[in-house]
């Protein structure tokens, strides 16, 4: 069995965004020489996601929208958390994107249907923020 | 290191369903070989979900209720993904439901508690969609 | 390739709670043995959670406030799962925090970041329930 790592890092300029962050999977995987197993993408930070779905800006400004009806950042005295923080809200809207994905590697590839891309979703942004990408297999 | 891979392909007759796969999913795991390792179920398309809860038919209609009151269908022009499409809501509802499993295998089964089933869920139905199921181990 | 494979039961008192198990599972991990791999740890009932956020107790009274507001615990006439049980909004209260995670080990040791923690989330407690740990690598 071999087993491989890479660390990412994202400073995104506001405090969400999301940013497809396949190419640099795709080239982690291939570093790795795996051609057969499974890939872990995780954000280390909990105030941040990695999730899968649609590379289309329509559906990530439906996405920044309906998680800001679900879990809204403000006013931030509505969260017991938001004592010396202000990101209360970044933990529950990571909560419903994912924290992780695994990831089937075949013949050396991502195993995707068509239209899987990888994001990494910032909630609370504006510092360095790492992912793992964690392989194993043969 | 052993690894596996099989697709499944659904086509549902309505717009949103729940199809329980385990069957299908031990079958392939069978067909695997494999006694000890780590099996990946997923969605290829990002407008259904694969998950693990309960085959009674009172959730699943609570589910479908729940689902529709956190990410309405309509009216499609709420969001900004309906331009040619009309699935938006569909990307929401497979959020919140998931994209992937992941179970232990121990001694060729899949290591579940007792009440334990994997579900297909359908967001985006009348069309075939395909799962994925990724076996790796020994 | 190695694997390893154990249980964790909690009975909680009450009939919503969080609690940390990151110790336990990092003892499991050091019997394991396995230095280079992938961790799962899953909730073997269906109205329980593991999830990974912050050990922060203004953060886990926020997350139970949220909880109640998506997927209230009563009236418990308003779901249909609940004839025999009254157990539905723990469904979707776990749904919501997830059935399981996936953690990679390297080097020996849970690879987290600064504040990840992982959590058992209990939405129907006072009575013994399981958790599956299963890792495998070398």
């Amino acid at each position: 069995m071999k087993s491989y790592r890479n660390e990412l890092t994202f400073q995104l300029p506001e405090r969400r965004g999301f940013v497809n962050i396949t190419p640099q999977v795709e080239q982690s995987l291939a570093d790795s020489g795996i051609q057969e197993g499974i890939l872990l993408v995780n954000a280390m930070h909990i105030t941040a996601s990695i999730f899968i779905n649609d590379d289309e800006s329509g559906l990530h400004r439906d996405f920044e929208r309906w998680l800001e009806k679900l879990a809204p950042e403000k006013p931030y005295s509505q969260y017991d958390h938001n004592g010396y923080e202000d990101n209360a809200d970044a933990h529950l809207k990571r909560t419903v994107m994912g924290r992780e994905v695994v990831v089937a590697v075949t013949q050396g590839r991502l195993d995707f249907g068509p239209w899987e891309q990888i994001f990494y979703g910032e909630f609370d942004g504006r510092r360095p923020k790492r992912v793992l990408i964690k392989i194993i297999g043969e």
